[in-house]
């Protein structure tokens, strides 16, 4: 029976920070306290650190150690979700380790791959991880960045391990119909008390309207008002409201579109809001040029 | 001015070894020593260690240092060629002073990405380990693994750079002419004392004679005689010699292209040969299956 203990991560707004880096690449926990409390503050339901947006493979596990336990310090009581992905099953199982140590109330579990895995390699991951785990464990899938990609069938059997929580799922359909009816169609694979949570904050809004249980957020972890507001109306059942929140924020999710992605859009957003110092992804990133600055200050309301 | 140091990890047959690890993970030193010392014994002219096929994304960097010391330490003299990829460059410098510490002959450094990456980030990556080395670079190119592909603009600007000695490019066109042509194109850009070096070892005997200077050769490391008898005739021009021996070892390049590239194939290999323990891969990586098992050795004329 699954414990009551998974709701925390798995329902409601889980709001993923970055994790800047100086430019020695040490981790800047100064800035990894002020994003925490800051999200906490405006009222999100959970954290997320160590996401792909909190940059944890290109962390030492020192760092990523020390990452867990600032944020678990500093999230005034909220439940921390913290991300245990690496290449080898081996790495994964001494981050469980330290994220249990840290304090985790969850931990995310993406594939991540160097030699492309087989879905019975993955399900290995999971069984392994699981076995290990004194902590629910949020499924993490995204395609778009790790390259693998969960068949239905694997979503299933992943499921049935006793410490699984939730499953992170792929953006849904904008489509508010069609998000539905992918949940629902998720909702039938997946044994009764394991969630489903969006990703990618663009479909969001039609994701959480169409039934699913959490958002986990980027723009939670540096717009956390915007997402909170959102969140809130969608979950809610408020369609007009949830609609006209995710409008306002429709140039955001086309200037993530057109950057690559979302995790050089929100440091650029957080050094832009002062949050964190200029220059805070870890080498070899480089942060957004200036001509995307400009708009993105445009969108922003900075200028 | 390139040190002539450069010549030794960037001509003739680079031999890359498996790094084969324990049910527990641990690495099997005994296992790199064997199949070290039998490549240096089969004539290869220099070896290397923490390849793709050598598993370096999944070993810590203790394990890495210990993998480059074992494999000087049993080279017979020969040169060691040592990966230092990681996906943060703070990682990558601290395992090229690890290889260097270990008597690296040279380095190989992949473009490992978990966000994909601009040009000019591989750019700054390269850029960041050049000025940080004392032994030669070479270049990998691996878009088939690594999911970044070179331009030949970004070549050009890489092989610049005072320590690059080779750029080790993907494989190169089956057909004779057309790998000449392509070598051709890609000498035209290099800086002369820059080496190209042939990876994919389908495609070595055509990229040899066809003018290249190296072949960075999986099967160098499990089958280091067939290797040899194939690199001696290819770079002695002795094509009808070098054919055949190409000819032969055409079903091996059929069954790597139809089990999902040459790590779990080699592995298999050194396992069935009786170098490594079964079971050699780190998890959650698992080898071929049994029916895979059974044409294998038909292959190598086992049964």
């Amino acid at each position: 029976m699954r414990s009551s203990a998974a709701s925390a991560v798995a329902h409601g707004l889980c709001a993923f920070t970055l994790t800047p880096t100086t430019p020695a690449d040490e981790i800047d926990e100064r800035a990894i306290q002020t994003l925490v409390a800051r999200a906490a503050a405006a009222g999100v339901d959970s954290l997320g650190v160590l996401g792909s947006t909190g940059s944890y493979p290109y962390l030492t596990r020192d760092q990523r150690l020390r990452v867990a336990t600032t944020a678990v310090e500093h999230a005034q009581g909220l439940p921390v979700l913290v991300g245990v992905g690496a290449i080898a099953t081996r790495m994964v199982l001494d981050h469980v380790e330290d994220a249990q140590q840290a304090g985790a109330a969850g931990v995310l579990l993406p594939v991540m791959q160097y030699q492309p895995l087989t879905e019975t390699e993955a399900y290995g991951l999971f069984e392994q991880v699981d076995a290990n785990l004194s902590v629910p464990l949020v499924v993490y899938d995204n395609p778009a960045t790790t390259r693998f990609s969960f068949s239905d069938d694997l979503y299933a059997r992943v499921a049935e391990l006793p410490n699984v929580a939730a499953i992170k799922v792929p953006p849904l359909p904008r489509d508010r119909a069609a998000a539905r009816r992918r949940v629902e169609h998720l909702r039938g694979l997946l044994p009764a008390g394991v969630a489903i949570g969006v990703s990618g904050d663009a479909a969001a809004c039609a994701g959480l309207l169409g039934g699913a249980d959490a958002w986990y957020s980027v723009i939670g972890g540096t717009l956390p008002e915007r997402a909170v507001a959102l969140a809130r109306a969608a979950i809610g059942g408020d369609y007009r409201e949830a609609m006209r929140r995710d409008a306002e924020l429709a140039p955001l999710w086309g200037f993530f579109a057109e950057n690559g992605g979302s995790l050089r859009v929100v440091a650029a957003i957080a050094e832009e809001l002062g949050l964190v110092r200029s220059s805070s992804l870890p080498a070899p990133l480089r942060g957004l040029d200036e001509p995307a600055r400009i708009k993105l200050r445009a969108l922003l309301g900075l200028v």
